[in-house]
């Protein structure tokens, strides 16, 4: 049995083998089981733009960038743009083709369970199509694996009622790798569709390692997005080979 | 008319003249009048300790850091601990004599009201005693003032309703004086009960000028409270002489 595996079953016991192709190898039963889904990897015939989250996420951001972004991201057809929730009726507005996206418990990830749940639900309100959450880290640095669990499921609970897309945030730039194994598994098993690394906030952003990492413990049904200071064509590749399916950037222009 | 004044005349219109004693010189008819109320100014008398939030919010933080900061909180019986919202069933177990304080809109103040609203609801349904909101810093910077308004007003009326205490985070490292102005009266129209420096997590904490200018924009009738960057008993007894009355710090032990 390997780590993953180890830590997958130290975690929610294991009875039956995993059907979906997670390193974890024990089926985690998750909220919702993905196996029949296609797969979310990185296809390359559809190019770079098709798969990055236009971002703009800084405190001074203004009304002026965020149209400025939506005029880039209908050129180029980005995957999404991604603001804080204060322009979610701005984006929804201006942009054409390309999915609204926002940040929940953001940037550090110290939310409770019901302040996750009720600003999940008053963003969804908005029309939001994809919600990237920064996970229950002060749970996860307290071990306690149960409160981080219901606080991701607190978020993907109104997604999956509502169709939206869930990302998880890890935060890798704080985390071992026994942390983003534990990170990644709790995020599956709640029912999320992506395990993201970074907020661009913390200490550190996405490396080619921990995307590489993320993606063999979910496996090809969930997606990965790599994020936090990519700002060249050349890292964004390198991310997408070693498993990323989706990128976060605020240079979009500098990456296409 | 001085320059506060025409600021306030500018955004509210003025038929009365000022009760309070704010360099506003005219009624803001707000939310929440507060002109019978006792003045919130620091009285030497009571000491440091007893007007210290002690405050951990960063992203890493753990239970038991959480539980330490408590019983240095219960030893010197501090004005209330602040920590992030998921860590509010654990204060109010330890805490003894002390308030319980979390923040919402943190750090970037960039939430809808929407958002923010149902934020503040499921931190008070948690029994927390004060509430340290980011103001709307994506409206201000968008000159949207009547959405920064309509955004204070969201988490105010939900703690008056409570009886909880509601500070209004400016994060002044971003803003001109002109803006500190005009955030300051948004924040006592609004009904907030003070007005305080900065998250901790920007370019720049308190400074005794900015704590000077909030004192004189407010009047004596809301409180106003310094944080970031305050690490030694020096620097606090200056933020009270410039006209704090509440100190945020992490480094608690150090100011007493």
């Amino acid at each position: 049995m390997n780590n993953i595996a180890s830590i997958a079953i130290k975690l929610f016991g294991g009875d039956e083998p995993c059907r979906c192709g997670g390193a974890h190898e024990i089926c985690l039963h998750c909220e919702q089981c993905r196996v029949s889904e296609p797969d979310r990897v990185y296809d390359p015939a559809l190019g770079i733009a098709a798969v990055i989250d236009a971002t703009v996420l800084k405190a001074t951001a203004n009304s002026q960038e965020v149209i400025d972004l939506c005029q880039i991201a209908n050129r180029y057809q980005t995957a999404s743009v991604c603001i804080n929730s204060h322009f979610i009726p701005l984006i929804k507005a201006a942009l054409d083709g390309v999915k609204s996206c926002t940040v929940i418990n953001f940037p550090l990830g110290s939310g409770s369970a019901s302040a996750i749940a009720s600003e999940t639900e008053a963003v969804l309100d908005l029309g939001v199509d994809e919600v990237d959450m920064v996970q229950n880290l002060s749970a996860l640095f307290s071990n306690d694996q149960e409160s981080a669990l219901a606080s991701i499921l607190a978020a993907s609970r109104q997604c999956m009622k509502r169709g939206a897309l869930l990302k998880v945030i890890l935060e890798t730039c704080y985390l071992s790798d026994t942390q983003i194994i534990t990170s990644c598994l709790l995020a599956k098993k709640a029912g999320a569709h992506f395990v993201k690394t970074s907020t661009g906030f913390g200490t550190g952003g996405a490396t080619t390692e921990h995307i590489a990492l993320m993606r063999k413990v979910v496996g090809p049904k969930l997606g990965v997005k790599a994020s936090g200071g990519i700002k060249t064509r050349e890292s964004a590749l390198a991310m997408l080979s070693a498993g990323a399916n989706r990128i976060g950037a605020s240079s979009v222009t500098a990456l296409l």
